[in-house]
Parts: C-alpha cells; sequence; structure tokens
C-alpha cells in the first residue's frame, strides 16, 4: 500500500495528494468545523464555540505517524482526531470543547471525509477526462475518411477508418463520464446521523447544513449502512478505467513493431529500456492496461460492503475508503497518461495503408465516414 | 453451469427460461428476420424474400444439443444456425436465402440475441423489484415508531425504530432499481455493423429499422468493441444483488435464535433441515446472500472485456453472455425470496422490545419516526 | 447458467457431463449407498437393510426438473432426495427405509456428492493437461534453437528462440499442474459430521468407511465451515486456466496478419466467419482466453466462503458448487483446446525468420538453447 | 493508496515497512550487488569493480520522492536508480560504472527486489501465524469438552464443544499455513534473464550466483512472463486471510450482545466509540474481516498477469507488486489482530452454557472431545 514509488507508476501526484493523509485530516477537521457551525446555526450550540471549533479545526496540525498509529490502535481515526482537537480547543475554552463532534459518531466523520476527498477526486477526473475526449473527438475528426485495417479476434477483417476506430474510444469514454458524473452527483452527500443514524440528540436541519457548508448534498437518511452511492462511484469509476484501457489496447497492438500504425509520442526520457537502447515502449498504455487490469478487483471489493450487518457493519465499509482511493488514483492516471498519448499520437500513414493493401480486402470503408459524423454530432449534444 | 438442480437453488424457473437456449435460439431467429424485413425495407431486398425469411425463421426448431456442439466447433453460433435457416428458406425459395443474415456479423446476431433476452429479463427484474420496493414501504411505514435495539459493529448502540431500518433497505433497493432501469435504457440498443462494424453492403438506415423492429434503442455506432453498455447493466445488477442481500443479512441476524426478533414466514416444506426436526432455516435470506457473494465476482467478469483488441476482441466479450445471464438470475432470484420474505415477515415484538431494555441504552430513538416519514415521501417523489 | 449453447462454447461435453444432473444425483446416491453400507460395517445398522438402500439407490432415477424444483423450494438437494431414496426403499422394506440418512446432514451429501463430481473432474483435468504438456514438451525440443523475435511491452526487444517461448509455457503448464493435484490431494475428502458436525449419533468409525467406499480422503474433522481445500482448488485452477491462457494469448498474438508466424491448425469448419469467407479466427485460443478472463472473478467468489458463520454458513458455502464447476468446466475447456492447437500448430518459418531481421536486433539468441534443454529436464524430473 | 493512517488500520507497521520505499530501494540496491559479484566471480567482470559497486550500493541513499517522480516518468524504477547507482560508482571509479546492471533489464531487478521483499514478508507470517496456530491450539486443548450451541445457517442446531470449534479454526489456518510456506518456497526465486530472458550477455551460471548470494532459489528459466509462483503466493495470502477471517467472524457473532458468549480481550484504548462510552467493539475482528473482504478481489487482479504478453507482457505484470504487498500487509494484519483476540479471548461460561439450555436442543455433543484430540494430534504431526 505504503510505496509512493509504486503508487506514482500507476497514478498522478495530483490525486494521491487528494487521497493523501494531509488531506484527510484536513476534510475530518473541516466535518468537525462544519458540524459546529451548523449545531450553532439550528440554535444547537453557541456561536462563539462553534467559530472557536472551526477557528482551531482550521489550523490544527498533527503529526500523522502518530495519528495513524493511534487510529489503528483506537480502531477509527475519529477517536485520536476528536481528543485532540478537543485538547486544542480547551486549550483556548474550555466549555467550548465538550462542542466537539456533538452528537456526530466515527462513521460520520470518515464518510464525510471520504466524500469531501471523492469531490476533489471528481473534480480531477472530470478535467483529466474532458482532456482526453476533446483529444478524441479532434482526432475522430481529423482521421474520420483515413483507411485502415479493421482487425476482429486478431485477425484481418475488412477496411475501417481510423476516425471510426477513434470515434468508437471517444464514445466509450464520454459515456464512462457521463455515468461517473451521474453516480458523483448522487454518491457525494454528507453523512451525519450520530451513533445509530437517528440523529439523536441533533436537530433535523444540522444534516442539511453541514452539507451546504461542505459543498455536499443532503442524503434523504444517513447512509452508515446503505453504501449503493459509493459502490456505483466506484464501478462508474471501473468502467472508466476500463473505457480508457481500450484505447491503450489498441494503441499499444498498433505499435507492435510488425504493425507500425502508431507510436506513443517521444517523450524525452520516457518508455526506455534499461536493457536496449532502441526501445520506445508504450508507457503511456501501460500505465492506463494497468489501471483497467485493477479496477475489476477493486471494485468487485467495494460490492461485498452492501450487504453489511444492521446499522453500521463490521469489515465491510471499513475497506471502502482505500479501495475507492485507488479506483480514484488509477483512473486519473489512466485518463492522464492517454490524454497524453492521444494529443501527441505519432501517425504512420504509409503504415496504415500499407498493412490494408496487403491484407487484400478491397478497399470499401462502407458507411465509416458518415458513421464518424453521426458519432461526432452525438457527441457534442450529450456534452 | 448446466446444473438444472443447482441452478434453481439460486435462480427463479422464470428467469432461467429468459436465458434458457430455447429463449436464445429465438431471439437469434428474431435478429434475422428484423434483419430482413429492415433491408426490404430500405429497398435493399425484395419484400416477398424478406417476408419469407421472417415466417420461415418464425416458424424453426432446431435441436438445441446438435447446435451446441456445432457452435462450439465453429465457433460461433450465428455459423450454424444461418446455414439452418437459409436452408429452411432455400426449400422454400433458393434465391431468397442468400439474403439471409445479408451484411450482418456473428456478433451482431450475438450481441442483438443477449439484449433481447436482457429486455426480457430486464421486465422481470422491474416486476420483482416493484414487489419488494412495495413491500418494503410497507413495512417501513406500518413500523415507523417500533421501537428496537440498533446495532453497530455487531454490538448494541443505541435504539432505533424497525420502520428506519426498512426505510433504509427501501431507500437502497429503489436507488439501485433506478440506477438499473437508466443502465437499461442506455444499454438495450441493437447490434447492426456488419464485419468490421462499418455498415459494409448495408444502407445506413438499416440499423434504425431492426432496433425499432425488436423494441431495442438505436445506438450512435455499432458497439462490437464498446463494452460499457454491457458493463453497466452487470454492475448495476450487482449492486441490485447487494442491496437486496443488504435486507437479506439484517433479517438473518433478527432471526438468530438469542435475538429472536424476526422470522422468515413459515412456508410449508421450506427451509427444513435434513437432519433437525426443529430447525427453520432462512431459506430466503440465504437465496439473497448466495447473489449478493456470487455477484461482485460476476461483476468484476465483465469488466475486463472494456479494454479489448481493435474492432472485435478475442476471448473478452466471448464471456459476456454467460456471465450477465447469471446476473440478471442471481437478482431475479435474490428480488423474488425477499419480495416473499418481507412480505410475510413474522415480526415478534415481545423480542424486539426485550433486546432493547436488556441493552440498558435507554429508548430515545431520536428523530426516527421523522426521518422514516421523510424517506417514504422521497421514495413517492423519485418513483 | 442453463444454455447449453453458451456452456459449450467454453466447454467439452465431458466436463459438462461431470457436472451435470444425472452426475449429481448418482453422486447423491452414492453418498447416501456408502453411508448405509458404513454403518452395517460399524455395526450400527443391520447389513441387509445396507443393503437395501444400496442396491436401491443405484437404481434410483428422479425426473430431474421435479427434483430441482423441489430441491430449490426446501433450500436443499438433500431433502427430496432422500424423500424419494426413503419412498423407493420403503416400497421394499418399511424398516429400512428409516435407516436412509441417518446421522448425516444435508451438507454431508451436498458436500460429498460435490467431491465425487470433483474427483471425475481431477481425472480429465490430468488428462487434458497431460497431453497439452506432452505437446509442449515435444514443440520445445523440436524448436530449441529456431530464432524469432522476443517481444516485451509489445515491442521488438532481442533475439529468442521458439523452443524457449515454448519451455516457458511448458513450465508454466507443469508448474500450475502439479499445484492443482496437490490441492486436489488434500481436497478431495468425505464430508460426514451429521446436523453440527460432531458425529453425534454416529460411530466415529464410520467417516473413514464412507471415504474408503467411495475413494475419497478422510478428513481430520468435518468441514462443513472449513472451506480451505474448496478454495485451494478454486484457486489452482485458475492459475492453470491462466497459464492455458498465455500460450493463448501468444499463439493468437503470432497469428496476426503482420505476424504471421504461426496459425492454429486448420479444422473444417472451425474458426470460420459468417461475414468472411476469407477468415481463420484463432478459435481455440479465444477458449482459452476466455477461460483465462472468467477464473479470476470465479476465483474471487470462493473466496468470500471462507469466513463463514458458526458451523454452517448462510450463504458463502452455497455458492461453491457452481462456481466450481464452472471452474472446472473452463480450464478443461481452454485445456482440451490449446492442446489441439499446439499439437497442430502451423508455425511459418519465414515469417519467423523476417520478422526477426526486420527487426534490426542481431542474431544473438544468448544462452535460449541450453535453457530449454535445462527446462526439458527439469519438467521430466518434476513429473 | 498512499494513506498511512488507512494503511496502519489494517496492517501492522512491521509489515509496512517491508513493503516501503525504503525497503525497495535497499533491495533493488542488494539485486544490483549480487549481480556484480556474480559476474566477478564467473569471471565476468572484475573484482574490484563488484567490491566497489557492492560498497556503493550499500550506502546509497536517494530522495525517495525524486526517484518516484523519475520512475513515473521513465516507466520503470530501474532506470533513474541504475543512473544514479552509476553516477555514484562512476565517482570513484569510471571504469567501474559501466558494470551496474551489466547485462540485467528492468525486470530483473523489479521482480528479484519483489521477491526479497516478499521474503521478508513470509518470515513476518510465518511468525505471526505461528502465534496464532498455538494460541488456537490451546484454546482447542482447554475447552475440548466445553459445551455450547451449534448453529447452523445463524440457526440454533445442536451442540458442540467450544473446542471443537477453536480445532476447526486451527485447522483452517493450519492448513493455510503449510499452503504459503509451500508457495513461498516454490515463489521466492531470483529474476535474471536480460532483455529477454535469454541471458545474452550474460555467463549461465550467473543466475545460481545472484540467487544464492540473495538467499532466493533458482529458477530453472527467467520467470519475466510466467507468474505462476507470483499467482500462487497471492492466492495462498488470501487463503489465509480468509481462514483468518473465519474466526474473526464466529467471535464477532458470539460477542453479539444477545449472546455475550465471548468478547475480545479488553485493551485499553482499543474498540471504544467517539459515540458511545458502553461500547467495546470488536476491533481485532474488523482487521481480520477486513482483510478477509479485501483479500479475494486482490487475488483476482493477481491472476489477470498470468496470460501475458510475450515476453513481458505490458499493463499486466506492472500491477502485481502493489498488489501482493496489499495481500501481505492484510494478511499480516489480520493474523497478528486474530492472535491477540484469541490468546486473550474473553469467555463467558454462563452464557455458553445458557444459549445452549434456553435452545433446547438436548446436551448430546456426539464425539465432539474425541474429534478435538484428533485434530490436535494430526495438527502436531503435521506441522
Amino acid at each position: 500500500m505504503a510505496s509512493l514509488i509504486r503508487d506514482r507508476s500507476a497514478a498522478t501526484a495530483q490525486m494521491i495528494a487528494v487521497f493523501g493523509d494531509e488531506a484527510l485530516v484536513r476534510a475530518a477537521l473541516r466535518f468537525e468545523a462544519a458540524l459546529a457551525r451548523a449545531l450553532a446555526d439550528e440554535g444547537a450550540a453557541p456561536s462563539a464555540a462553534a467559530e472557536l471549533i472551526a477557528e482551531v479545526a482550521a489550523g490544527a496540525a498533527f503529526d500523522i505517524a502518530v495519528l495513524a498509529d493511534e487510529a489503528a490502535h483506537a480502531g477509527t481515526l475519529a477517536i485520536p482526531l476528536v481528543a485532540r482537537l478537543r485538547t486544542l480547543v480547551a486549550a483556548r475554552d474550555e466549555a467550548s470543547a465538550a462542542l466537539v463532534h456533538q452528537g456526530a459518531t466515527s462513521q460520520d466523520l470518515a464518510d464525510t471525509a471520504l466524500m469531501l476527498q471523492a469531490q476533489a477526486g471528481a473534480a480531477l477526473i472530470g478535467e483529466a477526462g474532458g482532456a482526453l475526449s476533446a483529444a478524441l473527438a479532434a482526432l475522430a475528426e481529423r482521421e474520420a475518411t483515413t483507411s485502415m485495417l479493421g482487425r476482429t479476434l486478431l485477425q484481418p477483417a475488412l477496411p475501417i477508418t481510423l476516425g471510426l476506430k477513434a470515434a468508437n474510444w471517444l464514445l466509450g469514454v464520454d459515456a464512462a463520464l457521463r455515468r461517473f458524473e451521474r453516480e458523483a452527483r448522487d454518491a457525494l452527500v454528507a453523512q451525519l446521523g450520530g451513533a445509530a443514524g437517528t440523529l439523536a440528540g441533533l436537530p433535523l436541519g444540522v444534516v442539511a447544513r453541514v452539507a451546504e457548508e461542505l459543498g455536499l448534498g443532503v442524503p434523504p437518511l444517513p447512509w452508515h449502512a446503505r453504501r449503493d452511492g459509493i459502490a456505483g462511484l466506484a464501478t462508474a469509476l471501473a468502467i472508466l478505467a476500463g473505457a480508457t484501457g481500450k484505447i491503450a489496447r489498441d494503441v499499444s497492438l498498433m505499435a507492435q513493431g510488425e504493425l507500425g500504425e502508431a507510436m506513443e509520442p517521444a517523450i524525452a526520457g520516457r518508455g526506455g529500456s534499461s536493457a536496449m537502447a532502441h526501445k520506445r515502449n508504450p508507457t503511456g498504455c501501460q500505465v492506463a492496461l494497468s489501471a483497467a487490469i485493477r479496477a475489476p478487483g477493486l471494485a468487485s471489493t467495494i460490492l461485498p460492503g452492501l450487504p453489511q450487518e444492521h446499522e453500521r457493519g463490521l469489515g465491510g465499509w471499513q475497506v471502502e475508503a482505500a479501495t475507492l482511493a485507488s479506483l480514484f488514483e488509477l483512473t486519473h492516471g489512466a485518463l492522464t497518461a492517454m490524454a497524453t498519448v492521444i494529443k501527441g499520437l505519432e501517425l504512420h500513414p504509409d503504415r496504415l495503408a500499407g498493412n490494408l493493401a496487403a491484407a487484400g480486402v478491397g478497399d470499401d470503408v462502407g458507411q465509416a465516414a458518415q458513421l464518424v459524423r453521426q458519432a461526432l454530432a452525438q457527441a457534442r449534444r450529450a456534452r
């Protein structure tokens, strides 16, 4: 889990930061601040105390290694984090300290913090996905009529156009992006229910206030044991990683020496070999394919959390955060790598034409050009 | 794969029939009929030939065991099925036989047939899901204020109401049903692209006509190698199975002898033991939990089909049909079993009250009743 | 689940029969016969009754569809099957009927029957694996010094020999076969423990007698809730499917038109296209790759059965039989398909040499020939 | 991936260190030192150069964050690490620098480094597994005749003894440990083959020398594209995690308030609730169950690496290191947590007896005590 070298081979520094410890602690403290303010707004706590808590939370900084040990010992991050925040607040005003985390439960903090991280992650996914989508649309348009060999079951089939191939990549990525956005809209909601999800000791209105303060949605009920939102996010990311991996699969096959139809852009220091000076490895495709290979197992790790026990399960939901983080990281790594690949894709028109001619399957590309136009129009409408 | 006894332990006879051999052959023949008619409507084939093909297809019946052997040998169902259909048509009119399957490829038949089976399957899922949802809404409403012990991490927590538990079950199932319906709307489209997906030799309008004839949607492009629709369906079914399994998890835990809060309805001959006369096993819950346990692995089997090779992959998409069929079968089995369980759920009010009292955690159920009303209102709006 | 056409595309008729309904019922009846005889041998039942039960069991035949419905309703096969067997026995001798299934529980029958099916399945796996292994060893020996281009990350690397590639395939399959045999030796044990696994009402010696009668091993304890044997079998099959898929991956890549180094053997009616007369699809590779794609998800479906509840779980172990059957079927299909492919592999020496020359990476194959000899010697020793 | 707080909730600090960046770089440098020495021993390099490389490698320290960025850019750790090592060596002796990494390829370094980390990991697994096994054997022996209620399908069944339950836990863990040791013996081998696995430019004897220097086994052939060893390790760890999770499942169910038969040992600051002072959560069980839930998806992520492309795949093997690390970390976390739980398990004899009496299923524990003795004897023999 904890090797930066191995993580960075698959993920961007940006997304690793979004799901890193600093961001987690920051998100947890934002939850506590929002809760205090919401209680004050509902008249359940003095405003001054709420502002003090928010101020202390904004400035608090903890030793991550110590906090990690304490959280592991306690069985939950909330216990040491809330204890430390209370101590800091108490140092300023003893009475206000009791209001920290009031009415909340550990999972309120854990889930809301994860959703805040997912919110930041979703923004990065949207940007990288948009960049890839734009590059694919440009490619499809530019190469709408460029003939090449279509291949099925890894055998020569009939002529297609490169634009048609790119249009299919585009539709796959766009559909996966729309699914992800839809799932994010549903899933990115605040969690606040208290110990058994009944809002015992909390005014009903406090949930909406916390959600608003944090820019998250308001759930119809606390969702401690109702995890379909998380599962929807996870599977949407896995499908997006797969749709991105599809492009990598095709590009890497086209880049085989004997085909030589396309190459990843040459980037100084990237894709070399420690043993062979002549090599230019499809490193961007490698990142995307690795993501597509890991995503199914990760998605299948989130799903067993659905049938969890009673009002908060034992074991199931605790696996979600690390797994969801991996899905965000891998998918963003894949999107980013392939956006670079597609933007700078090096095409070899002679090999595209030569391989088609050598296959001896004629040159009738059917309705390919018309299909590309149709697909691009639909892609524009759907955006 | 092929044990009816083992299949029926997890699935309904109805859904097994939807994905059985007879239905598969019927769907494949409907595709061929629709294609012939669409070609005629587009002026690419004589109407009489199309009507003859449609008529022969409607009446054709093949020996399934022989067809299965032939399809396995050929590597695809289309080859023997089309050959047989051509022979039957040729016996009536030699010239019309050449029009059978004209312009289509094996995967056009395979994918469209699967989508027709999925269409029938989706209708059954909708019915069973609706029945479960209605039973849950009724339970939540009826028991909105019935106090019971809330439990977290399998330990006593604070009081909740049974209605709140049921409202959470309801929201989970409803959200999963809506996701499934959305994915089905996107995914249930016809497949028609010809050998390399360019509609070579086919009029552009033929796709929409085939789709309309079959009640399927029109894809923006042939999707031989773009499988996000299938992946979306599969993951939506897996999430629905998980949301249903959640209910089974809770009911089976409440049915433990020491808790005794609820039991599956007594049904003659169901849930007995071959060794212990006194037992009443939670057989409905077993069906739903088994489905929830199998669904993640099945969903993760569909996802590697996304990054498939070129215009039609080798190995990846060929695993989808059997896997998707299993997901439909298991999910329908789970929904049906739990609809029966919830409709007839045997509650033991004394134990609900007694266990709460014994836990010594007071009787404050917080905002539970209000939350139930809120959730039921939201559930009604979302429908 | 229940489509023979879809099953046969991936599995052999032989292995489908091993896990079919007839074989399941036969195995269950053999368990009942062995139990009756073991009880008699231990002095816990009259010999005449045991022989009568065994005789009736050997001749019994049931309507599978009816039995499947009844088993689904009851929640377990044992209940209707034992009831029917008792009725048949009672028709001959009322008193003997009470001895049927005496002391046993449903899972004793279910697990032992599954192990009898797995025993037959393991024999088929051994045969098909041996055939593939022999074909690979012959290929490695024959082509030990045939130069070809080695490829890494789908890019040209340095020269290798075809024999070295085949030797790696061989070592992979052989290691996986040895693991499978080892796991089968441990896992293929009888199940007999009675309702709670204590052998209540049963003499201690009855387990070993039942095991001996059925040719199964004797477990140290009843293993109703200890499923590592099943998990070991399942993962060993998945690894074997993957090692077989590795060969298919390479052969299908070498068979690409632009490489043209190898082709699956030409077999009349196999690998054709419903749309393109010129095509020869790598259908054997497709079978093996599909198996390798499905195996991980199936293996991951068995593993959640490990942490099951108490003396017999709810939901977890009930998924094993269908899943394990699929793993046997897919792996046997893959082994069988690739044995045929490798035995008849069509090599194109000019393309092997030409692609190497075109890559411009020299002709130094390093220690390849010596490595092949070394690997073959080791493979022989390990057998 | 990269959150220490989330990692530590599931893993021990020890195992996190084994798979951390420092250990990875140290292992990679040990590989380079061993390679240089092996070359010298085979007469392929001057001894002085080899000793210089080994000395510099032993003392080298790099900025991890920078190295991670460079490795991500290059597509492999070997490129920047070897470049840096060469620079350090060149500063001492220009001529020796050329000998660094001579004849090796990136994957030789990556795989051997991973195996060195796995070797250290396996030792920790052995220790923690041994501790859990010993605690289970002691529990089984001590409670061999303590009656309690056996439960099947989460319903009361017949009496068992606590010792019988513990003996089953013991056999499950022991069998999984033996499988893991066997797989580790086969898998923990050095990797050295050069660019295409032919040992081009390397003396044949160098592999055995590198292996010996590092305490790893000697592979029959380079295994760049033959990954059954890794798959065997991964699945063995997953089964071990599952067998450990089984204990956690049972303990957490016995710890339910209404059963009250057992509790995790009370440890100050562990298992508390941020909302409820009265709670004592089964935190050790949570760790083990989370591991058992994550293990199947992780194992299923390793398996698709088996059918990888040619002499070194694209995407498949690159996912193994992070995934295998997670399996080691989670399994060690689970074993360690449950060893503590079992050693200090708090039993409530009155509830064990009371729940059994309340079930009204008599007090016949069958052959339980005899079965426990038999199982303990077998466990001792197998060790």
